[in-house]
């Protein structure tokens, strides 16, 4: 039986209601340290059982340590379970220590569609995909990138090569490299994949902690790659957001994400 | 011994290590409901004593249950205790049940002040808060004004008496009204303090239930009243987000707050 690369990552084998074990697998990872939103993924995945709703609709993870391949365990506990909605909260370990605490709200996004729209926001202008950067050409092979397809646009692709845009912000293509369709779960995937903000300005460099990342989930993707901007407007304190919006082919806004990061010392 | 209202709001006794209680005073309230800025600092004073750091640095809250004035409990955990951050989970309980549940990262900001710097985001464009319009004569009279002192820029203050702005912000100036200066833990009271936006859009109207709350704490505010600024730019599939800034009076943005709410279903 062939599976997914993404449904093998978040494949969980349950040990009672609470508790669930599953194993990263080996490549997804940026410089030896699992990639955040894969993590949250797997944590996500376990809190989605065991409140036995279809979507995350909001979920925060602040991060505490590093992850790596191999086995990992969800503990999870459901604070309310509603009638549109269910939270739980819970925690991803690994070994001997919490990779990150969890919240989420989950709910069924297709029962929710349609009813009173108001949108101002759009997605990004981007050059078609076949003309964009793929991020293996924009900067440092990293296995990441085998799971995840990100193609850059040119404008902001640079940072790497010498050339940074000078606004923090990344615009792009992203698919799962494997094919499969990004769903709910796969968009807290997608909602950290992208290179940080700072790289195309005159930050410090070096590696980006995320101390806390929360993404909303707005609505059921249809197939195809997303559009997706990440941007940065406060850098200061040692700090920055990266405010992510994610566009589906149908010109649906499907996830909006925020994280808070950690500056590099420089 | 003369205290402000958000000191005796937010004072709570230890029972041990993990739980502490506290007591809502009256007139915290918008229609009965405990505003939930309110219930998040109860929250987060929990919380940061139980870590024993000075400041919220990244907090979000999902909101289970409508609270009330009385006791309340704030019940929390550290997750993890590192050198510059420190991690806790936790619940604000009244009677049976979780008013909301927690979970926040909590620093020194004024140890991180200083360093790289990018900052492209701007503070709304305020009428002089003189010229503004007090909440309480833009909207129904809510208890909740005589907490928090909300002046609304002209430009959409008629939501309430006939003139939509068409947009979907609110804009002005905050403060608290017994002239308490605004401290960290108090921007959690601050960042959901307005109106809804979707008051100044031909949205269903009626009670708007928050179902998560984030807020990142930037910097420590100087004192003065806070410029503020909340927009919508997504509204569909009964959901919208409430993205919110705070500027002191330095003109340094403070916080930054993002709220998924649920639509009135009209």
């Amino acid at each position: 039986m062939v599976t997914t690369e993404f449904d093998t990552l978040t494949a969980l084998e349950a040990h009672g209601d609470a508790v669930m074990l599953g194993a990263i697998p080996p490549r997804w990872d940026i410089m030896g340290n699992v990639n955040g939103g894969a993590l949250l993924s797997v944590a996500a995945a376990g809190l989605r059982r065991i409140v036995g709703r279809p979507d995350p609709i909001s979920v925060t993870a602040h991060y505490l340590a590093p992850g790596r391949d191999g086995p990992v365990e969800v503990r999870g506990e459901v604070a309310k379970a509603g009638r549109q909605f269910a939270t739980a909260t819970g925690a991803l370990r690994q070994g001997e220590r919490d990779l990150l605490r969890v919240i989420g709200t989950f709910g069924d996004l297709t029962a929710m569609s349609g009813g009173f729209q108001h949108v101002t926001g759009e997605p990004p202008d981007l050059t078609p995909i076949e003309d964009c950067v793929p991020r293996s050409v924009a900067a440092p092979e990293v296995v990441f990138q085998e799971r995840v397809r990100l193609m850059l646009d040119p404008s902001c692709a640079g940072f790497w090569h010498g050339t940074k845009s000078g606004r923090a912000e990344v615009i792009g293509w992203i698919s799962l490299a494997d094919g499969r369709p990004i769903d709910t779960l796969a968009l807290l995937l997608v909602a950290d994949a992208l290179p940080p903000t700072v790289f195309n300005i005159d930050a410090p460099a070096g590696w980006v902690p995320t101390l806390e990342l929360t993404v909303h989930v707005r609505a059921v993707p249809v197939p195809g790659p997303l559009r997706v901007r990440v941007r940065t407007q406060f850098v200061h304190g040692g700090l920055f957001e990266e405010d992510g919006e994610y566009w589906d082919a149908s010109g649906t806004l499907v996830a909006q994400s925020r994280q808070l990061a950690l500056l590099p010392r420089g």
